[in-house]
């Protein structure tokens, strides 16, 4: 193992399931990863406990020296206060209010710790190795049970005033669109996410009497099913996963308009979908934006799947000074 | 007039009726400021020596020395290659293709000249002189016959990867609103814009017969118009205004959940509507974007009404290094 100093650091990734820690060089090779469930138990306590041991059982496995990693960075779901390395809240970790999880981890290990929102640590991830050439811009968007995002901008993290922004999911696309979780109508989420790929299907289920998908429990339809109708010929689930793509497109072609960004990049269990959604949203966009900037983005798939996180969380380790202002 | 080194800048404002060219001061301040109509001829060869002898006249007036000068700052109409200072095209003006004005007025003047955008530099006046105090992030929205915007990031112009980003107007709000002039349907433009205003009255006038824009002949009927029906108690104008703000709104929404911004500026004709207009906007804005980012960005109209794009223009003369890359 290469003991340059500052060659390596710890990337983790703390999921509302997984808890994933891996060594990282400063080529994004990972060295050694481990994954945790925290799915029975998610409190801070218990949480943060398995944080500590996963980090030193890390440590210890590879003889590493804290003097000479670069840091440990962190990607967390939820609310962050950036500067103060504090989780505010967070939807899918119960009891999490204001857990200064960048103090508790700093004091444990007396390294530089950088504590970050998860969907903005894959999106430097991919932007970091997951392109051929650093773009200046990118940004990432994850279609999964919702649509989330982060944006790179001047190849930093664009964290907005508060941290919050990247909610690219949350863009309306309908004005008259259903009701999303979020209390908005006609989010992009309603449409693109699995959650919506789902409740579309179902609503249009009875019109389709020779649809395959009618075979399966509606409790059970997942978007994968979907997905895999489609693949079999349904009609039904080629015209939803043809409607998503579209969908997808109009989100394109909005946030190429306004931010004119070298690279799209999606992530998140839709694409498993493939060409299903992505041609039908590449030619939406080209239909919708203007030429220049829907010619020049490179919109692809997410290159590094579930390693995007820890990948992200290390290279802004890595990059620390440049990244993220850090008042302790 | 201080002759201090570099306190002066010449601002322009290069627009499709008017050619505006000012000495600002680093403060802001306006000293001197000429206007001349371009209305009579477009073309390159008219519009490029008005420019040299309006700045010649004012330099002359001035008894300005050039050395003294920080620099010259133009905004013009349509696609300009920023780094090259050159104007690709323009809707505005006629026959301008590839049109290399600040190498032109470079050397003409032998003194810093930047190019920009003119609705980047309006951005750029708002963000600089139209703030209490100027914020990290500020989008400004300009409402005219069209709508355009500028965004700024980190005290700078986003431009994106051509110079195109801003493109605030043609957000895809209603994916299956009416027709937008880019081609795009339920762009934020089709609705928010002076133009719309109209055509949406026009198509509701044979139902509100009682409606005293009943009395205005069709082909002059004017957003302006709508308006002050609205504030004389029109239902139908007032209906207008109001859905109109909520149109606003959504694009409002759309930006602070997208990069939680600590400014948005409302900008152009439109804003005369006043509260009845920014009213509903704001209400719809907070019903739909995330609580904090919309609790943090303060909405405003425009401060500076016509002098934005002057003071942007020398703003950027002034702030020349850090604002803009300039290759010769």
């Amino acid at each position: 193992m290469d003991k340059t100093k500052n060659t390596l650091a710890i990337g983790i990734d703390l999921g509302g399931t997984n808890l994933r820690i891996a060594l990282i060089t400063d080529k994004g090779e990972i060295l050694k990863k481990n994954n945790y469930s925290i799915c029975e138990d998610r409190t801070v306590a218990t949480v943060v406990s398995k944080l500590i041991h996963g980090i030193q059982k890390l440590i210890e496995d590879s003889h590493l020296d804290l003097n000479y990693i670069a840091g440990i960075g962190i990607g967390a779901p939820g609310i962050i206060d950036i500067d103060k390395g504090v989780i505010i809240s967070s939807p899918n970790l119960s009891d999490w209010k204001k857990v200064p999880l960048r103090k508790i981890i700093t004091e444990k290990f007396t390294t530089k710790v950088i504590l970050e929102n998860d969907a903005n640590a894959a999106a430097y991830g991919e932007w970091w190795m997951g392109q051929k050439k650093e773009p200046n811009s990118l940004i990432c968007i994850t279609l999964g049970t919702g649509v989330g995002g982060g944006i790179i901008l001047d190849k930093k993290i664009w964290h907005g005033a508060d941290g919050t922004a990247g909610e690219i999911g949350h863009m309306t696309i309908d004005i008259n669109g259903p009701l999303c979780s979020c209390g908005n109508n006609g989010c992009l989420e309603v449409f693109a996410s699995a959650t919506g790929i789902v409740s579309r299907t179902l609503k249009a289920l009875a019109k389709y009497k020779e649809s395959i998908l009618n075979q399966t429990e509606k409790e059970k339809l997942t978007s994968a099913d979907v997905y895999e109708a489609a693949v079999k010929g349904d009609r039904l689930a080629q015209s939803i996963m043809r409607k998503t793509g579209e969908y997808l497109g109009v989100g394109l072609a909005n946030l190429v308009n306004l931010l004119n960004v070298e690279a799209i990049v999606i992530a998140g269990g839709v694409t498993k979908a493939g060409d299903l959604i992505l041609k039908p949203a590449l030619e939406e966009m080209k239909k919708r934006a203007f030429c220049v900037p829907s010619e020049r983005v490179k919109v692809a798939f997410a290159e590094l799947a579930d390693n995007a996180g820890v990948i992200g969380a290390a290279g802004l380790a890595h990059h620390l000074s440049s990244s993220v202002k850090v008042i302790q």
